[in-house]
């Protein structure tokens, strides 16, 4: 018996996101159906995960701008989240997928773009009960982590920025 | 300037191999040169992770049984385990890789079939210093974290198994 789960990878430490591709990995490697929609990294963005998705097939779409509340131009990086969002809505209720993977998520609810409560009534209503469901990023809301079945949290211990080592190709990206 | 990092994924929750199978994927998508070893895993065991690795074509070996401190045969067990850090230990030393994974590496550690401190100075010698190597496992030996330069806890908030919902595939396995 399948039942899908809500799943959310958060906390300040690294691999919060690499996990979720990781798992995305092991399904594509079980044949399931696989998507992933990245929330703050631009489409453009010259990253591992986005190359690798690319050569396996995998239904992958970066719909930021690689801006949060940086950005210069915060109307355009809040309708890109929206539209996302409602990318993500179709595939979801799709019923197209069996893992499908919300990068980053937690930013678009944190930062007010998107009702954490809205977002959860529309998922209790419109995900069908098979799809396994995981939504990374720093401080996921409290009413999400009530909603979710699985959380883990990734705790920094040590990081090699704290004695100046600068980020590494197939590491940080 | 790249640097080969040490990193260490441990702690009780999930998403310890599976970030370190995700930075296989995007490390992968770089097309950078990668290598697994899972130390507990078995060779005929049917995993997502083992099958994706087949389809992909990376260098992925199961070198374990199965089996730790339950094993029928402690003797093979721990011979099997010693094994693969000399199979390891060669992948390490060649220069043939950019990033390779001991998988649950901190097992033999910790039951004493391998020696901590021997494994440290050994790596201090042996690893060349661009190869990125990730050990992953709980529990990882006070040395081990002290000489990495990456460590992340992965900590467990919340499973389903705490409410009775079985192993999922594509999630668990």
């Amino acid at each position: 018996m399948t039942t899908g789960l809500l799943i959310v990878h958060t906390g300040e430490g690294k691999g919060k996101s690499t996990a979720a591709f990781g798992m995305a990995l092991r399904a594509w490697g079980h044949g399931m159906r696989v998507g992933v929609v990245q929330f703050i990294k631009a489409e453009d963005g010259d990253w591992g995960e986005v190359r690798a998705a690319r050569k396996l097939g995998l239904d992958w779409q970066a719909v930021g701008d690689g801006f949060t509340w940086l950005s210069q131009d915060m109307e355009a990086t809040i309708a890109r989240a929206r539209r996302g969002w409602r990318q993500a809505q179709e595939k979801i209720r799709s019923g197209d997928y069996d893992l499908l993977i919300l990068d980053e998520f937690t930013y678009p609810l944190n930062l007010g773009w998107l009702e954490t409560d809205e977002v959860l009534t529309w998922l209790t209503a419109n995900r069908p009960p098979e799809l396994h469901l995981v939504i990374t990023g720093r401080d996921a809301p409290p009413r999400l982590l009530e909603a979710a079945d699985l959380v883990t949290e990734m705790r920094l211990v040590k990081h090699p920025f704290q004695r100046g080592v600068q980020a590494q190709r197939g590491v940080e990206f």
